[in-house]
C-alpha cells in the first residue's frame, strides 16, 4: 500500500487509528481461541481503523502455532488495511534481508518496525523491497527511552542533539516519505513538534495512547501534517476493553470512541 | 548453563568456538533438507565447539516450517552446548517479556541477543529469567556500526565517549557477569582492549571472524580474560566450507582448524 492510498484511506474512514494485535493468551476470554479472538476484534474494528499491527512477540511466544495464527490473521485482515509487523528487527545486511523476506514476502506485511542501533546496512535490506515500508524506532514511549535515545550526541556539525534526532536526521536520506516512517511515542508529545520540523512529510507511527497514557489531542496538535501523516496505535485499551464475552462489542465501542475523536481532529 | 559450567566446557574442549547456524536454503547442498543439514553440521562440530547460535532470521524467513526446524535443531543439540538465539530482540517491557518466554521457555535457549536502543525496561524482562543470559549489542562487526554505535555521546559525567561505551557502562549494572554478555565484533579488534578494561569479567560474544575478515589472534590478544571470557562465532566459513556433498567433512575441517588455533591461544 503506497502513501497516496494510505492517505486516501485516512480521509475516507475519517480515522488514523491503528489497532495493535497484541494477542495475549493470558488475557483473552476463556474458551475463545486466539484466532477466533483476532477475527472478532478485526470484524469489530474494520470500518473504524486504517491499519492493523500484530505485535510479533505475542505470536512468537506461542511457538510454532503462533506463526500459523499470524498467517491466518493476516489472511483474514485482507488488503483494505495497512499492515505493520511490529517486530523491531535489525541485524547485519544478509540477516536483515532474511527478516525482510519473512515479513514482506512470507506474511505479506506492508511495513515492519526496525531498530536503528546497527546503522545503515542493517536497515537498507528492508528499504530494498519496492512498495514496502520501514518504520524506524526514533523516540519510544517507554521509560527506557531516557537511557540512550535521549542521550546528547555530538553530531558531525559539532552541535549536540539527542540520539533520536540524529537517528532521524541521518536516516531520513536512506529512503523517503514514501517508504519510511518513524516511531515517536505519544508519551513524548512535547517532542512531536520538534520531530515534525525535522521531517515534515513522513508518517509517524505513534504508540502510547491508551494503556500508556498519551493524549490523542496533543499528538494531533503537534504531530499532524497536511496529509494527516499519523498512525496512532492502541492495543490493550481496545483488545481488553472487556474481559467478558462482550469483548468484541467493548472493543468496538473503544475503537469507535477513538475514531470519533480522530474525525473531529482531521 | 551457568558461568562456571561454560568456562569448564571451554577448558575441557580447548575451544571457545560458537558455530552460527545461519541455515540458508539457497546455500545448502541440493537434495538435503535444512534439518538434515543442521544435524550433519552439529554432528561434524559437536566435539570442537562449546556453543551453537541459530540465526533466527534464517528460520523466520522459512515461515511456519522454520520454527519447527528451530525446535528440532534445538532438541538435536541437547544440553552439552551453550545455546544462543541470535534474535536481536528488544521492545517495551510487556513485549520483551513475551520474547523472553519464546526463546527461554518455548525453545529452551540459554541466551538471546538483545538490541539496547530502547533502554533498561526493554532489557530487564530477559534478565528476570534465572539461569538465562542476555547478550547485549555493544559494538557490532558491520559497516553501519559507524552510524550510531561509534557516535560520541555526552555522558552524565560530562565526558564524551562512543555510544557503545555508554551502552556497556550503563547496562553493566543491570545484571552481572553471570547473566550478561556483550557483542563486540572481531572487525573492531582495536577496541577489544578498551572493552576489556570496562568489563574485565564479562563474556564477549565475538562475530566477524571468518567470512567478515576478523583475526582470531587479535581477538584473543585483546579480548581474553583469566577464564577466557570469549565466545568466537563463525557461521558461513564453517557451514558453507564446501557446497558439495562433502559439506560436513569440510565444515569439520574448518571447525577443527579454528579449534586448534584456539587451543594454542588458551
Amino acid at each position: 500500500m503506497n502513501y497516496a492510498t494510505l492517505s486516501a484511506l485516512i480521509s475516507t474512514r475519517r480515522s488514523f487509528l491503528c489497532v495493535g494485535l497484541d494477542t495475549d493468551v493470558q488475557k483473552i476470554p476463556k474458551g475463545i481461541s486466539p484466532l477466533a479472538f483476532n477475527k472478532a476484534i478485526i470484524d469489530a474494528t474494520r470500518d473504524l481503523c486504517v491499519a492493523y499491527k500484530p505485535n510479533i512477540a505475542f505470536y512468537e511466544s506461542m511457538g510454532v502455532a503462533g506463526w500459523q495464527l499470524l498467517k491466518e490473521t493476516m489472511d483474514y485482515i485482507g488488503h483494505e488495511h495497512f499492515t505493520i509487523a511490529d517486530a523491531k528487527r535489525g541485524d547485519i545486511g544478509n540477516t536483515s534481508a532474511q527478516y525482510a523476506t519473512a515479513f514482506f514476502d512470507h506474511y505479506a506485511f506492508d511495513a515492519i518496525t526496525v531498530a536503528p542501533y546497527m546503522g545503515h546496512d542493517s536497515v537498507a535490506p528492508f528499504l530494498a523491497h519496492p512498495d514496502k515500508w520501514t518504520i524506524l524506532l526514533a523516540l519510544t514511549s517507554n521509560s527506557g527511552a531516557e537511557d540512550f535515545e535521549q542521550l546528547p550526541v555530538v553530531q558531525r556539525s559539532g552541535t549536540t542533539a539527542p540520539l533520536w534526532q540524529e537517528v532521524i536526521e541521518r536516516s531520513a536520506g536512506w529512503g523517503g516519505p514514501d517508504n519510511m516512517m518513524y516511531v515517536v511515542g505519544a508519551t513524548r508529545a512535547e517532542h512531536l513538534g520538534h520531530v515534525r520540523r525535522l521531517i515534515p512529510d513522513h508518517f509517524l507511527l505513534v504508540p502510547g495512547v491508551g494503556a500508556q497514557g498519551g493524549s490523542l489531542e496533543e499528538v494531533a496538535r503537534y504531530g499532524m501534517n497536511k496529509d494527516c501523516g499519523l498512525l496512532v496505535n492502541a492495543s490493550r485499551s481496545i483488545l481488553y476493553a472487556s474481559s467478558g464475552s462482550d469483548f468484541a462489542e467493548a472493543a468496538r465501542a473503544e475503537a469507535r470512541r477513538m475514531q470519533a475523536s480522530m474525525a473531529a481532529l482531521l
